[in-house]
Formats: C-alpha cells, structure tokens, sequence
C-alpha cells in the first residue's frame, strides 16, 4: 500500500472541504424548494457529496433540476461561508425547527465547541471546515446523481430520509471524466451484462442472494473450474468433496456458533440435533484429515475443494454477484509440519498470483495483517515464524504491499491480495490466512520421525475468493468481453443469406468438433443485423459465410474488435481461434 | 424383465419350503438351549431363513455352533413334519406360553382356518407348506450366518428381539458356492474398500448419511465428472449450477411440500421465511427456464446440473454409499415442443446407455412404468404419446425390457435402466421420467410458430443416478481394481532400493508431467513389500525401478494381476498407460 504523499494529501482534503460546502448549498438549494424540509446530516464522500433530508414528498427527477438550478444560483450570489461559534442554548433556539439538528445538539458533549457555517440565509451546525466563499466553488463542476432512501442515523427504527448523491470536481473537465467513468460502470455493471447475455439470474422470491448459472454462465464456471482442477492437480493439490450441512457439534468444535453465529443461516432440527448449512470448509477437511493417524510422511496435506457456503447477510447488504448469501469457494487447506511452512507459503503466493494473473489480472498488491493487541491464540512464536514467512514470500514474488500491523484476526495472521480491475477499482480476492485455533480446538496431530505427536500448521488459502464474486468482477473489468477461453460463445457462424445455410451448418459442426464453443446464427436477419447482435454479445469471433467462402471452402472472419481477416480455410481459422484460447488472450 | 419358466418357479417354491422348514428347525434347535425362549417368526427368504426370538441373554458365536450342532442332531431323528388345524381356542391353551404367538393368533380373521405343524417336540403356527419329514433337508447344506437385532413386527416402540440369519441350499456344494459369493461380497464391501484404499469416509458424529470424498476417491470423482461435462457437451447439452436451498414456496409451487415432506431436511426459518434444502434440482432448472420468455426456437433445452441434494432418510436405513442423505444427482431436464419429444427420448437413451457403457456396465435391461390407474395429472394422450416414445425408443436400442403396468408415478411414465454388476446384483442407475406436472405448477411456456403460447414437455433424467451411490457400485463391481482411467493411482513408481531412488524420482516426474497419475514409493521395505502393497491397494501399473533399468534408461513394469513387461523406454510405457487410459480399459 503505498502512503500518500503529504501534497496528495492536502490535495484531497482541499478537494474535501469544496465537497462538504457544496453540500451546504445543496442544502439551501433544496431549502429554497421545500422551506418546510426538516434537514439531516451532509458530509463530503468520495468524488462528491450527500445531504439526507426529511421532506414533505418523494423527489423526482425534476426535482433535482430545479434544486441544481438553485445551487447554480447560490453560487453564482458570490456568498461568503462563514463561522460562528455559539452556545448550546442558541443552538437550540436556532434550530428549534430542525428536529435531527437539536438531536444532534443534544448529544453533543459538554465541554464541545459548537459551531455554526452561515451560507446566505441559510445555517448549518457544522464542524467546517469550508471554502471561504462560493467563488471557490464551479457551477459548471457537479452534478447531482441521485436519490435514495436512508434511515436516520442508519437505523432502520428511525425515519426514512431522503438521501441525494452528488458529485463536484474544481473542473469541468474533471467533472466530465467522472461521470464517462460512471457512466463506463454503468455500462460494465455485471448485473446489466448479466442478463443482456443470459449468463446467470437471482430470485428474491426463491431466497435472495442465491446465484443461478445459466446455460452461458455455466460454460464460463466450468471453463474455470476445468482449469482450476487442472492447476490444483499440476501444482501438487488433492480435491476433495464434502457435505453442505453439518450437525452443531461441528460449530461448537470450530466455535463458529460462539463468535459467527449470526452470519450463519439458522438451524434445522433433526434426529433432536441442529443441523447448519456450512459457512465454511474448514471443519470437513478438518474431519477428513482426522480420519486415521497422520505421520509426517503424509504431510504436506493440500487439499483443495470448489466448496459452496451459506452465510447470512442482510437482505440490504446484498448486490448481485458481489455480495450474496451463497457462493462457492475455491477453497484449500495447507495441514504442514512447522519444518515445511516456509516452503508451502512461497509456494501457495506463488501460485495465487499464477491463478489471478491467468484470467488477466496483472496488477497486484498485497497487505499483511499481524497480530491483533488482546485475546489471541497460538504462541506468539509461532505467529512471528509465520508472519515472517508470509513476509518473505511477498517479498520473494516482489510485489508491492502495506502491512497492518494488528489489523489480524485472533487466530493467525493472513495475506490478502488485492487486484485492480480495468476501472481501476481494488479488488480484495486472495487470502492467505493461518489458523493456529482449528488444530488445536479439533485436536490435530501428526506422528513427527521422533516418533512424538505433534500439532500441524493449516492455513487457509483462497485464490479467487468465491467463484460468485469472481465471475461479478471479471464481467465488469472485462465489460462482457472476455479472453476467448472464457467467452461463452467463441463463434458465431453467419451464414448472409439462407443460401448458405448448409455451408454454414457444416462449418458449425467442425467448429464443435474441435471445441470451440460455436453457435450459428440461421435466422432471418439481414447479415449486419447477425453481425450487430454478435458484437452486442460481445463474441469474439464471426465467422461470416457468403458466396466467395462457399465457392473457395474458405471461411472469413471478423473479431468483436472490427478485425477482419479473409480468406482462411477453415483448419487454418480453427487453429487461429484454438491459439487465442490456449494463450488465455483477448482476440 | 425375462419372465420365470413355470419349471424354475417350482424349483424356487421347493427350496422355499425347504428353507421355512430348516427354520422350524432352527427354533426347535434354539428351544433346546433355551428352554424359555420365546419364539416370534421365522419365514423363507433368498437364500436362506431367519427366526425371531425372544431370549434370556444376548447370543454368542458359540451359541449358534451349539444351535447349529443341535438342528443337525434333529434332522438326523429324522422326524415328520406334521400339520394339524386346530381351534383358536385350543391355539390359544397351546401358546399361552408365547406372548408373540398368541398376539398373532388373535390377529388372525374370524374365518382363518389355524393350522400347526409339529416337529418332534416343536410345535409352531404356521401355514406350511412344509416339507414331509427331515430327512428332506441336508445337515451338510446349511450354515447359520449371523445374529441381528429386530423389532418386534419392524415397530421400534416393541420389544427388540434376537434374528438368527442362516442359509440353507439342496446340497453342500451349492451352501460352499453360496458362501464363497458371500465371502467375496464381504472382499468387495465398499464400505471396506473405501478404508483399505481411503476413498471417502462418513461422520455418524456429524451427520449421518453424508460423505466425504477423500483425495483418492475425490480423483476418481473428478475422472468422472470431467468425463461426464465433457460428454454432455459433446451430445448438445449445457451445464446449469443452482443453489442447495429455496424458499418454502418453491416446494409449495412444486408441491413437494404436499407429498414429499417427510423425505426432506427440515426447515431453516429467516427473515420470516421457510427454507429447505433441495431435494431434488427441478425447481431451480425451471426457474432459469422461466427467467425471459421462451420460443419454439429456444427449445429443446437440455440442462444438466451435478447438483447435490438432501433427503431425510431414516438413520436406521443408510448404508455406506448406497443409501444416504446427501448425493450428487447427475440430474438432466429436457424441455422441448411435442414434435421434438421423440427425438429427445431417443437421444436421451442412446445417449445414457453409452454413459453405462463408458463406465463397464454391459448388461443393461430397461423397466418401463406406466400409467397408474386413479388420480393422474396430464391429459391421456399426452401419457400415450409420451409412453409409445419410450417404448419405441427402448426397441430401437434393442434392450431387453419389462413393462411395469400401471406401475408409473402420478405426473408421468417413465424407464428405469439397471446394470447386473459383476456380482450378478442389478441396480438401478439410470432414470427417464417424464413430467406432466411440474410444467403446470410453474406456468413454463413457450410461443410456437404460431406465436401462441403453449406448454412444452419435460423429462427429468439421471445417468448415473447418484455419484456417491454410483461409487459404491463401481467400488463392488471392480473389488477396488478399477479400469485405468478411473483408478485413483495409475502407477506406482518403486524403487528396488534406495540407490535407485533418483531414477525413480525422474521417472515419477515425467509420468506426472505426462497427466498419469502417479506416485512412489521411496520408503525403506524391500520391493517385494512395495509391489504387494501396490497390489493391495490395486494399482493397475507397478514400475519397478532397479540396476538394469537405470543402466539402459529403461522401466519394467507389472501390472496389478501379476503380467510383466520388461524393457521399455520411458515413452513406450507412458504410451502403453495413456492408451489403456483412454481407452477406459483394464490393465
């Protein structure tokens, strides 16, 4: 994690403090159309800004015009913002009318200052600080994006407000860049894409936050997971498959239902035993491992499983793909004697970055969490010797990484690996994480040459996170245009008029035989209209058959970029688009 | 399902009344040792007998030697086996002895005539027929077997009682035939198997029913599953993953709630509502399909998803792999227009026989069920039409085949497919059910040609049944030695002493390199200690590493039934393991 500079910094704080007034004059521009709104909190946020308001109606699109508008003219009366201090009795009196401001007021400690921005006619209690005057602040520059619902104070006991986004640059231009940016997520959004090219859905009514692969997403997951198995074999792993549910005991063991419980579905009864849908892996490799004395012969064990969870998230919290209730980890457990630690976590980094690298991720950062103050498990030698290791590993792979220093969890320390998407967005996917709890608390031990039983190290190791979320991620950094070995559809044979149609069918079918994951467009659409719908798929390859290619057995083909290359036959284009997908590229 | 000649059926009715006499027998024998014991029933079944009693102390192996000694002593008086009918009234003085007697006489209708049969001292009630005297039945031919718990009358709330199994045959070769099967049974128990080779294990302790796949049985699972998408792809169809729980209205829609309650987990209550655990993949497949309106062009679907479902089965019935609560369905759903159903049933046969092939399952017959008399869903014709396209289909395969008349489920007809394991025991894999409820319940649809919306047909389908269960069947077939391609180790890598541990080491790599699964064994016991071992654990290829082999950089090989093959070069012998493997051949 690279520190800012101390000049970025003030850049952003500047760039914060023109935000935060901007929403003061949003405030008073919404003032201006509803004198009687009863007004919340309004802090600066990333790229922009929010105000949270109580109001007499729901707002419209219009709305927000009239109140840009009205900001636009607030700035434009040049007013000065001005600070004042005053006592908790004026504060009162001032705002005697704003209910959430005397709440605030209220519950503001004794000996605080309280301070006061005057914008115009309009007040806010406020901490500040703000620009000095609306001068500093560019009409031209923000924009107000939209409206949401929010509970005061994030409560849901309490009223539902009226949230409404905004962003604001110094810039005209820098505005116009924000808002191509979001409109380029908007357009990436894997829930958009999603369904645009039918690869998975979500049913609230059937539970919500429980993926369903379609046809097309499925041929993406196992593309993935084919090459997952593939790797995890080459790279010295076992796979091994395990329950969903479990009976309590297991919890109580790992003593998930101590400090996790709420994040797990709830039981169900059975055979007078609760039974719980697994949160994670962990306690089943753990009984697999626990079935038959261990030696340090049969260590390292490095066992691998495409493990579906169930873990209970708020409904509010869930988005998509990206934030769900069920998802499949690509989940292992390393179970090595302390000898062998440092060797498997070189190797386990190594390969995570391998693993992310192989769908097109190539900027990577890291970030180490070490021992928390308190309650923790384990020796502390331990977690040195192993906070160490993972140390040594990032820095044999050279990557860049930022330490938080205490920032584990009571159990181990852990590496997560963050990538940056085509957007530019972090994206926390890889965790390297030991568990000194699990080994002691399931009681596992190998027979060292010493001939004395001993307790193994495990460590936890996702590379991908959860196959849910990582398929959510690569919709959006790849906008629906994925490496060919990923795309659902890697060809669609065009056939420009029905005359060609036998041509075409036969072109299909070699297509297949080799493979490639080809579909064929026979209906009666004129051929830009196939090519169209192909390119709005985001296909990479056309093969697009008319009189010249059926005369010659030739085949011609456009990518999804505008290529074109003609005149190939078609073992020649097979081999073209084999290449592409062995390479793991981009047509 | 080749009916039985009139001829084989009064062979099988003799040796049942020789077995029901060799029962009687065997509680006279039991009476004699136990003068108080009380004796409850005791019928013929395959191959053998048992009696229930009612005794004062649990029985040792010692017991049935001394029982076993007994009965021979009673065959040898050569006494006749006598009938009397008798008054309930005389019944009753006669058993006021025999509480389970007595409660079986009382239970018999006013009009039933009461009949016994005598013994020498014995005396039971009982309908014969018996046989004339014990000279009839062979001491030589006879064995008991085994001492079980049972319920009084199967109910769990009774008294339990102590079973004696036996077996009894015409003639003691016949009894040695009998038991040298059960004895290779016991070889072949894949529970056993499933420990000597640690395929999988199950956890009483955290769930009954449920399996978890260890290393060596999780390769033989992904060979499996690997074959199985790669093969579904090739015959047109695609892969769909759902999640493992729903709400309760998919069950209520789907109406398994209404009929099927009692096979399923019970439920999770969230956020106020239901949720199970699947039971069966149907309600997911059908929501994707209803996800976007479907057209004549859509269709036919075919989805197939290796999804793992729960069912509630009673603790008492699980065995091993072949009867659990958690399984992975190779699970299919067909949705097409009534024009294509034909050619679909076809298709799907054709296509599940060659599955059952791939896997060394030749002797297949199908059991076609129909339409059941009273209560169905579906129009007539539909079930006609749907049964001529299953029972033309089984024709065009040439397949032998029963029809279980009126045998079907209430939504559909359908054809069971079951394999004769090496063993000579069927068991039922394959399923093709068709549907005519499911599509109503759930509204699915598509627009015909004629741009009306119509209701296609739907056929649920399984190849393999369950993985697990199939599993276990695969473990009993083979006795552990699989084909190549599914053998968990293909090739043992042994070195005849540790100065050819480097050689061995580089073989091992490059079988490794060359995806042949491959392990070696660089431990201190002599080479025959290492062949035997890898002969135990029925590894089809031993490469046994020694002075003449790394002099000339050659391997000699053994293969798991005892041929040799000296001389190789490392390329001929990689060659000879790769073609067995894709051949799905033997060694």
């Amino acid at each position: 994690m690279a520190e800012l500079s101390s000049k970025e910094q003030k850049k952003l704080e500047k760039l914060a403090t023109m935000r935060h007034s901007m929403a003061h004059v949003m405030a008073a521009g919404v003032l201006k159309l509803f004198p009687e709104a009863k007004i919340a909190i309004g802090p600066a946020i990333e790229n922009g800004f929010y105000y949270d308001f109580d109001l007499p109606r729901s707002l419209s699109e219009e709305d927000l015009e009239v109140i840009s508008e009205n900001m636009k003219g607030i700035i434009r009366e040049n007013h000065p913002i001005e600070r004042e201090e005053v006592s908790r009795a004026k504060a009162l009196e001032l705002f005697a009318d704003q209910p959430y401001k005397v709440e605030l007021i209220n519950e503001l400690p004794e000996d605080e200052v309280i301070s006061l921005y005057h914008l115009g006619d309009f007040t806010d209690l406020c901490r500040g600080p703000h620009v000095e005057d609306t001068s500093r602040l560019n009409p031209q520059a923000f924009k107000l994006l939209s409206i949401a619902g929010a509970y005061w104070r994030g409560d849901e006991k309490r009223p539902m407000l009226q949230r409404i986004y905004a962003t604001a640059f110094g810039d005209p231009k820098l505005l116009k860049e924000h808002l191509d940016h979001l409109e380029e997520l908007k357009k990436r959004d894997h829930r958009r894409i999603g369904k645009e090219q039918d690869l998975f859905s979500l049913h609230e009514d059937a539970g919500p936050g429980l993926v369903y692969w379609h046809p097309k997403g499925g041929r993406m997951r196992v593309a993935v997971e084919n090459f997952w198995r593939e790797e995890h074999y080459k790279n010295g792993y076992e796979i091994v498959f395990t329950p969903h549910v479990g009976k309590s005991w297991l919890w109580e063991t790992s003593g998930h239902l101590d400090f996790y419980k709420e994040s797990m579905y709830n039981p169900m009864e059975m055979d007078k035993s609760d039974y719980y849908c697994k949160p994670m892996n962990c306690p089943f490799h753990i009984m697999i491992y626990n079935e038959g004395k261990k030696s340090y012969r049969d260590l390292p064990c490095r066992w691998a499983e495409l493990g579906t969870v169930y873990r209970y998230e708020k409904s509010g919290t869930l988005h998509g793909l990206t934030r769900v209730r069920g998802f499949t980890q690509d989940d292992a457990h390393i179970i090595c004697t302390p000898d062998q630690m440092d060797g498997e976590i070189t190797e386990v980094l190594r390969f995570s970055l391998y693993m992310l690298k192989s769908f097109g991720f190539d900027n990577i950062s890291a970030y180490l969490s070490t021992r928390p103050e308190g309650k923790c498990v384990g020796d502390v030698s331990d977690w040195e010797s192993a906070q160490e290791a993972l140390k040594k590993a990032i820095e044999k792979e050279g990557l860049e990484y930022g330490i938080d220093e205490g920032g584990g969890a009571f159990y181990g320390p852990k590496i997560d690996l963050k990538v940056k998407d085509s957007m530019g967005r972090e994206w926390q996917l890889s965790t390297i994480q030991f568990d000194f709890n699990l080994p002691e608390r399931f009681n596992m031990t190998f027979v060292d040459t010493d001939g004395r039983e001993k307790r193994p190290f495990m460590v936890h190791r996702a590379q991908l996170g959860s196959l849910d979320r990582f398929f959510g991620v690569m919709i959006e950094n790849y906008g629906g245009a994925f490496p060919v070995w990923l795309s659902p559809v890697q060809a669609q044979v065009i056939p420009v008029g029905h005359n060609f149609d036998d041509y075409a069918d036969g072109v299909w079918k070699k297509l297949r035989a080799a493979g490639i994951r080809a579909e064929k467009d026979l209906g009666d659409d004129r051929m830009n209209a196939k090519i169209r719908e192909a390119q709005t798929q985001k296909i990479p390859y056309m093969f697009v058959l008319g009189a010249n290619e059926q005369e010659e057995g030739k085949v011609s083909i456009r990518t999804r970029t505008g290529e074109q290359i003609n005149g190939l036959t078609l073992d020649e284009a097979i081999a073209l688009v084999q290449e592409k997908i062995a390479a793991k590229a981009m047509p």
